[in-house]
């Protein structure tokens, strides 16, 4: 499995605080989650600050699995990269959205909402529920577990109903959050993870990690991605007589 | 619409506290809400104590509806009736389950599962978010509401993953609930709606009396019910050829 | 209920057989239908040709659920109206996407996907088979009906798998189509038809007139369709506390 | 993972024609394609005829995965049985039940509904169409595979709706099934597939093959089969604190 890490790279380079928790970036941080946990995973990371954002010369076509985390630079991803993203996602790459990838461009096109929520940075506790414990990406995952302070994300979340629905977070001031969100698109899967803001060491937190390799090896496709999205196809009678 | 609201009527005759906040029984006061709500349904109420359970008669056949509230005494519901209630749920009648009948012989026969689920009655606040706004059963309630006090129910809610979540609830220990979930069951829809226990007067607060007539309409059937479950058919070739 | 037919309009200007089928353009023919079986509905078409496709001056903000058909020109469709009508959607407006349409702008954007299908005009019958006969989108629709001419459309479609699955075609050929599809996008709702081409008399249909006002009553809001799209919104600790 | 391909091994025992297929009955045929499938799966097979029906002294808690096969004898399986599988698999166990096995007691009591279909044993040919490409229960398998003679099934199939929607099979009469459809039970995961009926050779062909094995792995338990059901769980204020 060949997994590239996304990240955005702004608040790293720009906020001492953030990168007080990610020296080598949250990227660099997630990339390390990934590699101690997925086994012959073959990880890379990739940033927006990159020519084509680190995802040309054929690194997108070797992904299996993108990881994606962006927040304060969204409108900086070049609209034709994202075209390429979705349109691999379509055709069998797996793709998991990190916390404030919620907004970006890839993720919004492809579920074909808003995906506009309810947030409060007042670094509170944040609780994670398994809501579907047989479910590969819960393997491993403690009923509950809590990220001691965090930014609130909160309900309407407005993206599809998910098709499966992982986890759900609740907040100290009551809030509720659809944090665990399963999608196809196409061949392709994806994954809606909640947890983590810049501000707080989220992405060194086990459960975390543990989920995001979860995800990642979930979403994984079961055989090459297709080379082209699917076509219109015209089909004689009896097309598959000879097959 | 026909419609029967069924309660278990055990508590309203031997705890005073209960009969303090329902003095005519819990289905009266649910049956009440419905009518005040409900333009034009014929609302009526049954209980566990008259014979065949008040669902004799003539009065199971001719519900469009069933409402259902039981806690004490649910294995004292006759299996017979039971298997008939489930049967016409299948046929297209409704069923809006209440509270703690998430232990009831017909959640349980109707869903495969367990229904187990956490609880504590500590008698904090509950909040209740609407997490599908366009939804039917969520028209004029509120993105969030308050059950000032309320006894928690909490994850794992060991039911088949919703067809529709509608509702999730966050407790002030910190649980989350998924409280408002719609089924389909052959022709037939459940709708499962976590508030209200005996001891606080849930049933009496416009926001859950709101959404209780609105998952009484959502759960109506179209057309007749049928008067038969579906049937193994054996079907000639072209039998629908004369229709 | 307010409801806009649009139509492209284009095959009934430039092709003979499909003027004899629909001398006064297939939206006309739509529209009737839907004036024949939608007591109280306002109902107006809009097309292609018109200044900003008949959509501008208020007409889609008075539109409550719009049916979409489209097959020869959706490039020519501006973008943004696309987007304004996506918006609109996403903020309660229900859509009907009809046959072709599978590859409008505003259906593909909602999706996320291709859309991509399989076809083949070879006029053969379709049967539609209903596999949700409890769904308002079924009622008095029966459990098969025929189409005696008609194009093929086969799978793999290439839609998010439906949130409600409604009918399901057979082809003579043998294949077979997810031909009904239910989607909630924002507080909107959205239904995908597969009948009917330009070349056949479909929506002259009596079962197909009926699933598409079945459909419009289904996807029409519950209340006001909102002003605006969902915003990110920055809540204060305990906001809703003095709702 | 430790299979446990379940037979009822009643037509092998009486019918000519079918032992003619299946010398060594069909759970002989199917447990021969998991292993020759499934690299270090230990498979071995039970049947009605055996004490406990072959399922007792240790072999169902030491199955992590289920399949079932039955026809003529539903009713013979002991219902002390029936409910000890269904526990098994809410507590994690997967189970794949085949064909007939709509019908038998096990997967009735899971689904809540009646199962009840339409068929027709004219032995034409049945095409089996991928609706999800990107499944784990889809891999491998053709976008269509034909049975050549088969038992019409068709809709209405009477369950809930799947979870996730798999296969789509025609009928050279017409008809339609839901043929693969994917379900959650507690932690357990259930796939039922329709092929094959015991009048022809279905469980000797590699396409089907494919399926079942890919379904077994697909519905294996990610960690140890819990010993006991969810409980109803009384959890004090802060009982996951200090966990």
């Amino acid at each position: 499995m060949r997994v590239t890490v996304w990240g955005e790279n702004v608040h790293e380079q720009r906020d001492e605080s953030v990168r007080a928790l990610y020296p080598d970036g949250m990227h660099a941080t997630i990339a390390g989650g990934l590699r101690a946990l997925l086994d012959g995973a073959d990880v890379r990371t990739a940033t927006l600050q990159e020519p084509e954002h680190g995802l040309g010369g054929g690194v997108l076509a070797e992904t299996d699995v993108l990881t994606w985390w962006g927040h304060a630079a969204h409108g900086e991803v070049a609209d034709g990269l994202v075209a390429r993203v979705c349109a691999r996602v379509r055709n069998g790459m797996g793709l998991v959205a990190l916390h404030s990838a919620h907004y970006s461009k890839v993720f919004r096109a492809l579920m074909g909402t808003t995906c506009s929520l309810r947030w409060r940075n007042d670094g509170l506790r944040e609780l994670v529920w398994t809501v579907a414990p047989g479910h590969p990406i819960a393997e491993g995952v403690p009923e509950v577990f809590a990220i001691p302070r965090h930014e609130m994300y909160g309900e309407f979340f407005d993206v599809p109903p998910p098709e499966e629905l992982v986890f759900i977070s609740s907040f100290a001031g009551g809030e509720v959050f659809r944090g665990g969100c399963c999608y196809t698109r196409g061949r392709g899967r994806v994954f809606y993870f909640s947890p983590g803001d810049q501000e707080y060491p989220v992405y060194h937190q086990a459960e975390v990690r543990r989920v995001i390799a979860n995800a990642v090896r979930w979403a994984g496709p079961r055989g090459p991605v297709a080379p082209e999205p699917y076509p219109a196809q015209r089909s004689e009678t009896g097309w598959f007589e000879t097959r």
